[in-house]
Formats: C-alpha cells, structure tokens, sequence
C-alpha cells in the first residue's frame, strides 16, 4: 500500500522532512571532524529515539539532556553517558542516583556553593559518587559562574576535599541566538571558547584534573574555527532547523526539516486575512522573530512542497485559529485559498512547536508520510 | 498514608487547587443562573474529565471542545452533546461522522459558502445530516461573517435549500480579552449578544428556525447583565483563571487555582537574579499581560500557600530555566531563596501552561496532594 498523502492528514500535524534532516545532520557531523572535536548532541529538541539515534555517535551515548524524564527514556534505550545541561536541584539527586544505579554515567551541572553542599551531603549518604561538571557564564545570559571568578575555585576546592573532584566544567552561549552574521557568530564562538578554556586553566592550576571542557549552541557550534582546549560540543536545534536559525544566518529557510500542515478553514476578505486551523496550541507562543530584521509572526506559510508561498506569514494566533497574511500588509490581489486548502507553516523555534505533538509524522521526497515518531514531553 | 507534601515532588510539575477552582465553578454557576441562560462549558482550557465533569450540567453534556480529540475523548466518557467551535475543515467532516456514528450530537460551525458547500457535500454523499451553526462576528476578532453582512443569509438559505438548515448561530468576543474594567467587559458582552441575536433574527426573517443562539468568552459571560435572546453561554478559562483574566479585572490573583511548582537552582546575585528550573516550556511561551498595566513577565512567584512572594516575577525564561527578580528591577535588599527552595508560578494564560503537563496534581487545602488527574493534549 502507497504511504499516506499529505491530504490525506487530519489537521494540524507536526510534519518532519527526513531529507532536509539528515542534510542538517551531516552539516554538523562534518563541522565536528574539521574542528577535531567530542560532540554530544542535545535532545532537548527531538526528544525522540528515532531522531536522536541518527545524531550519536554511537547507540550508547554520549548525549545531553535538559530533563531528567529525557534521562529515563534514553536511559531505557540503552544510553550509558548522558549529561543533564541544568543546574542540578537538590531534589533531583535522588532521581539521578536511579539512574546511575541502572548503570548510566551521569554528569550533573551546577554552580553554586549551595548546589555543591547538596551534592555532597547527598553523596555522603548515599555513598555513591557523582560527576560534577561547574557551570561557566561565558555570556551573562542566565546561569553560571564568570570564568575569574573567586567562586570558581571556591566550588572546586570544596568538591574536591569532599572526595568529589569537578570532572570539568561547561558553558553555552545563549547571547548566540542574539547575533547575527558569521562574523559576529565567530566572535561569539570564540568568546564562549575563551571562557570555559580559562576557566578549566584556573582549576588545573590549583591541581584538580578537570578533563571535561564542555560547550555549545547550534550557532556557535557551526561558526567555531577552532576549538583548541575544548573537549566536546553540544548542540540540538540544529537537527531541524527553524526560521530563527535562519534570521541569524546560520541555516537557510530551506533547510527546516520541521512544519506544521493546516488547512483553512475561512476568510476575511476585507482585511487580506485567511484563517488557518493552526492557531498558538499547534505553533507555540514563540515570536523569536519579533526583534530580527524580519519578522515571521507565528510561522512562514508554504506549500505542500515547503517553498514559501507569496509572502504569507501567521500575523496572529489564537488557541486553535492561525491568521494568515501578507507580510507587507496587503489586503487586496492575494492569491485565494479556497476552504480546505493545505499549507505548511515553519516555525520560529522548533522546540516549542514540536512540544506540542506527541509524534513526528516522517515524510519522504515525495511528500508521503513513511512514518511515525514518537516524542516524549514533560518531565 | 498521608497525601505527598509540595516538598516531596520533583519539579516542575503543575498544581491545581481544588478548593479555588470549586470557588470559580461556583461563580459561573450562580452567573448563568441569575442569568437564566443555558450553559455549555468549553473544555479546551482543561482537557480533562475529572475537571470538566464538575463543570458540566450533566453527565452527558453539553460541552464545546476546542478540537475533535477532545470531542473524542469526551465522547467515550459517555458525552452526547458536543459542539466543535473552531470553523470545519472538510478534511474533518469524516472524523465528525465517525462521532456521530457513535451517537453523540455533534454541532460543527462555518462563516462561509465555500464550508457550506463542502458540508452539503459530505452530507450528500454520506446520506447523513450535520449540525451547522453560522459563526457571527461581534467584534473583528478572526472568524465569522458579519450580522449585517449579506453572506450570512446567502449561508442560510444555501444550507436550508440543501436540507440542512442552520441550527442557530455562534459567536466568541475574543476582544473582550483586550478590555479592562467592569465599564468595558459590560459594553462587550452586550456587544456579543446584539450581534449574535440580531444575525438570528435576520436569519428567522427569512423562515429559518435557527433555535440556538450561542455566545461567550470568560470575561463576558461573568459580566453580562443581560443575555435576552441568548440560548447557551461557552466559557472555560474561568475554571483555573489566570493573571490574564486578573489584570483585566474579572478574578483577584487570589482565585487563580493554576500554579507550577519549581525549585530555585542557582543564583546571579549580581543582577539580582535567581534561577529556577521552570522556563518556557513550563510556563509556556504566553506574554499576555505583556500590554497590560501589570506585565508579570513569564508568571508571578508565589511561596508554597500560593501568596505572592514580595515582587518577584520570571523576567526572562529559556526552555528549561526561569529567571526570577524583582518587578521593580531591584537588585540588591532581595530575599535570599537557598538552592533547592521551592516556589509556586502563576501562569499569564492558563491554557498554554497547561498544555505542557500530562496531568493535574490536584492539591487539597494542606497543600498536598490528593490526586493524579490525567490531560490529553494535542490534536
């Protein structure tokens, strides 16, 4: 039997083009062997076994995870390495030793005193170990310590008298998503570079081995011209691709591998809009767009092929209702979609948006669906 | 054994206070009664039975759903009145049969003549009747024809010709979520109503029945003083609330049931920050008290008793972390909340927040919890 057309879809649904995605994959992979470095990809994005198996570099790891609930299915999958990129809460240890207890080599991420307190008391009672890697703030976007400063060593010296050594250290350059151009993608690169190789320096210099020098974004990942003192990258969006991705310049808009198909469902002639049965629940609230050069409202309109069509944005969402129109405000001459008509949409973040399906429907060249993926969400 | 405390929970997780949302079922109970108008509670903002079943006049309906899962889902709990309130796709109309099939009373809703069409058509060559209401415009939100406009007759008698004549008319007054103020949220709802019964009556003037007469939006249904003509009111958000509907006046912060509980994970003292491991997509990506007068960022910080905590909001949020500070901006005389401390967020809007989360953990008045209450998401 011949797989699924895309009209043959009930509406909204999350569609991924393997095609563009495994390009997206191999851009990566041959970024990583001209810089000679470790990488572990980021699952956040995916959250998906399928996805994620074509990103490893091997079936047992390594990879990174932004929840402990991405732990335990990668974990049951058979994943032995696995990083959890959020400072740890003290809460969470307890969920952190299962999984070391199922045999998986956990490293946990803090960068405080407090945290590092927690994490000894708790392997005081458990008498079970735990790799610690420090946060570095390579770039004041949210977490970590500066490189210089006193509590870096301070963190370290308290690990390592409780018999707990920091395995390294890790940073990401959110302030990347602010950029724009390689060249200031590059300064920003070698930027979070400097920051995390310096503050590995300052441990080792005061005897503690630190043999994790961790960092990463998709920016600055595919912008790095060389990551000297870096032991590995992590990077996930990269794997789809979205429209801001594009708006920074590091991806085309022809290499999103993730859209949403809708059909439409009405019009209001006399004001240019065409309304679409994907609203803020199938796109997400993200407007990453809203303060690049071009704005993409909720989402960039495509045919069922993903060319963009005229120059149709979302200019706005409600729950379940996605107003499609000119970019340029036009109300007249449009091109008519009749009531049932298929477009796709890409969206600004793919993270969001994909966290509101359960599954990927897998296309091929042909735009059939070949399969389903299933996500998991939550925590 | 006792019901887990707060502290025993891994974060972030999402909260519902049963004695709040009993309080706000209430008032929308004694509202519709004073009214002496019929009731049809939106479960779109809920998505659950255990919720959605203390809302409901009786076990078997009726209700609104946002989508045909929900319609699904509701239909085999034993629900027999369902109305669809986003206008049909015609790629939905076999999803609509299979319902019907089952024996639920479906309703499904059009602005156009195109719709229309394809629904004569789906009826035609099915031999099976639908339910059609024509969506009416009160207020240039998105969807439906004008009371005044011609097409709003051309639909009826073109349904009416082909055997289906429109069962009555619907309309949402989005708008009402930009109001502020008792003065405004009253001009609305009469607004709603004037347009939706005048479109009945222009409707009846051409020999049609048109026996259901639809209306509502939270904020216009808790204060309209008068609903003369109206047969059914739809509302749902107003079961949780949210800071949404508080900074537009219709609820107090205090009745909003909703909350994430998240931990405190680090801190950039510096700026005045403190970290927690609740960002966007615990919060959802929703900024819409952003052009309000109160802008609560990402949420409101609360301690465990869900009292707001000094000014503390999210400013900021990345996918799994939220930056938590002062409204004011100050960023030195602040609380200090230890690492692992735990906080309650109110949401701006809770039907994104709650999207992200596969269940209720429903808390009872010692902040405890008494119960597990499944969601389904999606489409």
């Amino acid at each position: 039997m011949m797989n699924p057309s895309l009209d043959q879809l009930e509406t909204p649904t999350l569609l991924l083009d393997e095609a563009r995605m495994m390009r997206n994959i191999e851009r990566m992979r041959a970024q990583m062997q001209r810089l000679g470095v470790g990488f572990r990809p980021h699952v956040k994005t995916n959250k998906c076994l399928e996805v994620s198996r074509r990103l490893m570099t091997s079936a047992t790891g390594p990879i990174t995870v932004s929840t402990l609930l991405e732990a335990d299915q990668f974990a049951a999958a058979g994943v032995k390495d696995i990083l959890y990129a959020v400072c740890i809460a003290p809460n969470k240890l307890d969920h952190v030793l299962r999984l070391q207890a199922q045999g998986v080599r956990m490293s946990i991420i803090l960068d405080s005193l407090e945290a590092a307190q927690a994490v000894i008391e708790k392997s005081r009672a458990s008498a079970q170990p735990f790799e610690v890697l420090i946060e570095i703030d390579c770039d004041g976007h949210r977490s970590g310590v500066k490189p210089e400063a006193a509590e870096l060593l301070e963190i370290g010296r308290l690990l390592q008298s409780a018999g707990l050594p920091p395995k390294g250290v890790m940073t990401h350059a959110g302030e990347s998503y602010n950029c724009t151009g390689p060249k200031a993608l590059q300064a920003m690169a070698e930027q979070e570079r400097a920051a995390v190789v310096r503050a590995a320096t300052r441990l080792r210099e005061l005897g503690m081995a630190c043999p994790v020098v961790s960092l990463g974004s998709t920016p600055t990942a595919l912008s790095a011209e060389n990551l000297q003192g870096v032991t590995e990258v992590r990077a996930g969006v990269y794997v789809f691709f979205d429209l801001v991705m594009a708006g920074i310049g590091v991806c085309a808009v022809d290499d999103i591998a993730l859209s949403v198909l809708a059909t439409v469902i009405g019009h209001q002639p006399e004001k240019g809009w065409t309304i679409l049965d994907a609203g803020w629940m199938a796109m997400s609230r993200d407007r990453g767009t809203q303060k690049q050069p071009l704005d993409q409202g909720y989402g960039l309109v495509c045919d069922l092929q993903g060319q963009p069509l005229d120059d149709f944005i979302l200019v706005g969402a409600n729950q379940e209702h996605g107003i499609m129109a000119s970019r340029s405000g036009r109300t007249s001459g449009l091109r008519h979609l009749p009531v049932g008509s298929q477009v796709r949409i890409l969206p600004n973040h793919a993270c969001p948006t994909a966290a509101a399906y359960d599954y990927y429907k897998v296309i091929d060249s042909q735009q059939r669906v070949s399969a389903h993926w299933p996500r998991f969400n939550g925590w």
